[in-house]
């Protein structure tokens, strides 16, 4: 953790000329004024061109760094401290669990090392977000800690496995919170490896982390929270940002949810299906289409946590050569996720190099990178070839949830027709019927 | 070309236990009458389902094949022939040139044979769309026939070659026309190599073939002819439907086009940008912050066709192996986009090898698998690690641009250190400023 975390660029170089560190007391001077208070650090998020300081009467001001024209260090002050008030849940409220795996959702900034930190206690997390313990009686506690980009198969197995326990603990709801990165693909893993969840199980993470003022972290939580009490239905969602405004979310299938922005809040959208419901103060929606499963007995619940790593997503380019597949292909890979192009096509001259694979065991499934709409592998020659190979085509399954499935169907299946067989059945709505298709 | 051309399934089975072919004249039966006529070959777009007749009035009729109680093979009967009426352009018109590469529109069904051919001649085009002949003097030439999913650079070479000789003879604009699987990478492909193209190419496709009723491909086409004649702008567009409805068309720039449905007549879209302009029968809209270059000089236009194939586009996927990467890396690739999640990020596993990569020479690009937003690689540890291992952030450049880019820009710089500043230039509207980006 350096000595000024969260700044960079022309902000850390103004503070690093001053000999300011963070928690130390500064006077910043401006064109008309000077302002003393305490640096405080700032999110990864954050722009390189502010520097902020916490002032004596606890508000935190953001100076421009363009402005400054000197900072001086005072002294190496006594940096305030986070103080947790002692909220304790209502009495009586059913119990939610939260599992955190390392978003920055539900984090605390320790103003005296800059450290930023997931809360570990209901009490850390009710001090945080006080209207929690009106809600439910909630338990916290760290499953992983991993950047989202880092969440591999065995994670997704080691979550899958602690679910079950808490379930078998009796919760009235699950909060999974994580980075947002790769939520999409740990939705659809969870929905295979979950099928039957007697409970909700909600994802929720934050676009914009919870020390700021723009964050999305508390309305995710807050509405997951209440959901995982108030719902009626089980099964794995997604719970993220309606919109630009901060009072709606959306619950999104597990199998049908992609992210598609990189930083907006309402980066989280339903594909090809209508969401399953929204959230807001005023209550739920549950959308008309949608049927999710009401919940279940939880003594009977198993889940099939394992997962097979040796699968991969192929985006297909033009000109993909014949001998980067077959590169890809002789590196020890069981399956693979083809985003082919519109109705689901790669070029002819891989066509051999496919039927080989597939000749020889592999698993070769066709997904489109056009995102919506399905693939109809019938319609063109090179289609029909493909197909002629051995390559499952997956209607309308994200790639994403597709490559998340095959990883799932090949440590859950004893050979390769079973697992084909699986990847070609709806067992979590990752393919919609046609008559309900939207967009 | 089979016998029963565009015919399968249960259609094509009772034709062949009738011994028919195309154009024999049968007698179909159903429960309560029989149809007699010519037996047309049908798209390969549409279903199986059905047997399509021609009856004597020149009416084509559909009947279902589980209404049919038999079908008779009358005569090997004279197939009705395509007779082209013999049109010509108006005169004086402005000269329109259309390249084709091989997509469906401006096809024509020949009933004799059951092929699907192009329109090679004015006359054949004038025939099909009379329209035409108002516009624009037509001249229409084949210059590849190919799938779009089999085009290669090699391909775009050829069709940019080609764009520069048209430009020389005098043309006051032109249209492609290709299939639209991989239409977005080829509009990016142009934008770099036709930089500088002192009048507008329109690419068009259809997304159901002229021969079906609910084709797209007349409108498309008049379109872009009209605008290929009127517009007051230069440069390279995708011209395809704005919406569901057959009356309105979107105006899209070369580099910042994707194809987001499978099969939807509007399925391409502007990504992170208001699309350049739309154009109806009532004229043509130019959006207010859009700014395409006007029309230039024709003397003075040299197109920059080289393209080097030995660039992949790589998609992340949670666990993707650094051995899969490494076998990728060692078949010869001299340089990568990464589609990576969220801001720009990769698994930290991969980094040393992506790090080695660049250190031999290779060009490593991030892009998001997101699509809309914009990498910021700044943020994150691991995006940072990334930045110090090499690889070059490309801000919002579509991932599918950015291949294309990169194919062309290893093709026309003397070192790895001027293929990633061509990377990094916004050549072509590849990269939005952050003030216009929408969504």
């Amino acid at each position: 953790m350096s000595g000024l975390s969260g700044y960079r660029g022309p902000s850390a170089k103004i503070l690093t000329e001053a000999g300011a560190s963070i928690g130390d007391v500064l006077e910043v001077q401006t064109g008309g004024e000077s302002i003393r208070g305490t640096l405080v650090p700032r999110y990864e998020h954050d722009d390189d061109g502010h520097i902020v300081i916490k002032l004596k009467n606890g508000y935190n001001v953001g100076i421009a760094v363009e402005k400054v024209s000197k900072v001086v260090r005072l002294e190496k002050g006594e940096a305030p401290k986070f103080v947790a008030p002692q909220k304790v849940a209502s009495k009586g409220l059913p119990r939610v669990a939260i599992l955190g795996t390392g978003g920055t959702i539900a984090s605390r900034v320790d103003y005296r090392t800059g450290a930023v930190r997931p809360a570990t206690t209901s009490e850390e997390l009710y001090s945080l977000f006080p209207e929690l313990s009106d809600v439910a009686t909630i338990t916290p506690e760290i499953v992983l800690s991993v950047y989202s980009e880092n969440l591999e198969p065995g994670h997704w197995e080691t979550i899958s496995k602690r679910v079950s326990e808490v379930v078998a603990e009796g919760v009235s709801g699950i909060i999974l919170t994580m980075g947002t990165d790769t939520m999409g693909y740990t939705a659809a893993a969870l929905s295979f490896a979950l099928k039957g969840l007697p409970v909700p199980l909600f994802i929720v993470g934050s676009q914009r982390s919870s020390d700021r003022p723009s964050s999305d972290a508390f309305l995710n939580l807050i509405g997951a929270a209440t959901m995982a009490v108030e719902a009626d239905f089980s099964g794995v969602y997604v719970v993220m940002h309606a919109d630009s405004s901060d009072d709606r979310l959306t619950v999104h299938a597990g199998t049908r949810v992609r992210k598609n922005h990189t930083s907006a809040r309402d980066a989280f959208e339903s594909m090809g299906v209508e969401p399953v419901g929204y959230w807001s103060r005023e209550g739920m929606q549950v959308t008309a289409r949608a049927a999710p499963p009401p919940r279940g007995k939880t003594g009977s619940f198993a889940a099939k946590p394992k997962f097979d790593a040796r699968a991969a997503l192929v985006k297909f380019y033009p000109s993909m050569a014949a001998q980067y597949l077959g590169a890809l292909f002789g590196s020890g890979l069981r399956g693979v996720v083809f985003e082919g192009t519109g109705l689901g096509h790669i070029n002819s001259k891989n066509i051999e190099v496919v039927r080989k694979f597939v000749a020889d065991g592999g698993v070769a499934c066709m997904t489109s990178q056009c995102l919506w709409g399905r693939v109809d592998m019938n319609v063109y020659d090179t289609g029909r070839d493909l197909l002629q190979a051995g390559v499952v085509p997956l209607e309308d399954m994200l790639p994403e949830t597709a490559v998340a499935k095959l990883m799932w169907a090949l440590a859950n299946s004893k050979s390769t027709e079973e697992t084909k067989a699986l990847m070609q059945e709806n067992l979590a709505g990752e393919v919609t019927a046609r008559t309900t298709q939207r967009r």
